[in-house]
């Protein structure tokens, strides 16, 4: 574990709340923090701690920020909100400098742009660790995460569902499963987690899947391949509302691999549509 | 097998030619057919046979016409588009008298409505047998169904998106899976393949799925539990279209245990739209 080792931490922070969590798990853990912010998507009140907003592109002064910090282990965290557009790019120094690396990478058919960034840091001299070892409390522990719990039907589905979410992930197609009454309505692939429950919704509204009161499991877990360190899944206030619309009865997610984004915020929205959530212990080995 | 051995057969018949094969292919093997037709959804030219058309809920007199006929085989075959509605039934007398035997099968939670025809013909002394058991070539054999065959790019496509499609079926969730240039891009559960296939074509159009030229594949398995006797995958005109305009390169189908329908109809708009079509060897025994 990376924690608590008086290392100076860099945190490049994306959108809401969990930058900040993670800045200050670190200063607990008795780490300086430095907080490069992600231009138009970091919070205002990365403020609060050492920090320098930046735009895409500003590889150079990010390196001499670092260096200056003496920053050499990094964790990425927040939402982005808009894909950055490459062709867009102000390239200073550094950048130009990384760009043989970059387009190496790029001609290697490494299309993956998070595992990109991450070999990036990995050449650059970075460490790249993931949010949830610095703030554990980010991630989904087992048991409930609200005032519901799951009665006995609930169980079956949730076994189910998540069953249905380990397959999927194991074919390296998607992260989450709906399960209503014993029977699988979604599966995700490339639509995301968000248009598949729209489409179980619409499945309803149509008649084609029918159940009354509230059922039926929405589960989530990581793939066994994924890199936890930048890519871990997540639920967030959009999953519990959504849940709520459709009428599931509630959430499972993989205990210890599945983020918890906005947590208060999510607790009091399950509360409110009486929506439980709960962390299941997974059988995979956690990484990082 | 079921053919061959001189026993009249029943043919309950849906829509399109499936139907006219069957009983072709009965007395092609020596035995005489009696084609019960679906009132609204039969193929007129049920005609040509000895014939009856019915409302749903004759039973009584599906029973004194299979009897006449000394039927106790009977395949169920051929599409139904409107799926019928239970509380306009006009239920004859051998309806009536079976109505205790339907009340128990839902009052078991038997909502599964192939199966319960099935066990319900099963009641009445009948044995249901496979449309394909009488006319194999209603099936997908092992090889290319048209002119165009799969490249090397596309034979790894076919590997992963068979695999898919059996992972999914052995969680009971669906039968089909689209995978383009080595990405799942959609998995199918409740809502069926003609949508699951729409799906991919708007993620295409919203450019969150891209490629170039034809690629990628959608595969068709059949569930390991599937009862093949009544409720065998297809694909049919409307596929090979879908799966043309969407841009994919082919369509594999395990063979043995999908059905096309319209099969001289898939294979020209095939080779019109430079679709392949494949048949895999599946590693599923076959059933019925």
């Amino acid at each position: 574990m990376a924690a608590g080792n008086g290392k100076p931490l860099g945190i490049i922070a994306g959108g809401g709340t969990a930058p900040l969590l993670v800045a200050d798990a670190a200063i607990r853990a008795g780490r300086p923090v430095f907080v490069v912010g992600i231009g138009g998507e970091a919070n205002p009140d990365i403020a609060a701690y050492p920090h320098e907003v930046l735009k895409w592109g500003q590889i150079g002064r990010m390196q001499s920020l670092f260096a200056k910090h003496r920053v050499t282990e990094i964790v990425l965290i927040g939402n982005i909100r808009v894909r950055p557009d490459f062709s867009k790019f102000k390239l200073d120094l550094g950048a130009i400098r990384i760009m043989p690396k970059v387009l190496g990478m790029l001609a290697n058919g490494d299309n993956d742009l998070l595992s990109g960034v991450v070999k990036l840091l990995g050449e650059l001299g970075y460490t790249v660790v993931g949010a949830h070892e610095i703030a554990p409390e980010l991630v989904a522990s087992v048991g409930l995460l609200g005032r519901r719990a799951p009665d006995k039907a609930a169980g079956t589905d949730i076994d189910k569902a998540m069953s249905a979410a380990r397959a999927i992930g194991v074919i390296d197609a998607g992260q989450a499963a709906v399960v209503i009454n014993g029977r699988v309505a979604a599966l995700e692939a490339a639509e995301g987690t968000d248009q598949m429950l729209d489409r179980v919704a619409r499945l309803r509204e149509a008649g084609r899947l029918k159940w009354s009161g509230r059922a039926g499991i929405l589960a989530k877990c990581a793939k066994p391949q994924q890199d936890l360190r930048v890519d871990m899944p997540t639920i967030g206030p959009k999953t519990v509302k959504a849940a709520a619309e459709i009428g599931l009865a509630g959430i499972a997610v993989e205990a210890g691999r599945v983020m918890i984004v906005e947590r208060p915020e999510v607790i009091a929205l399950a509360d409110r549509s009486d929506v439980f959530i709960v962390g299941v212990a997974g059988n995979q080995g956690t990484r990082g």
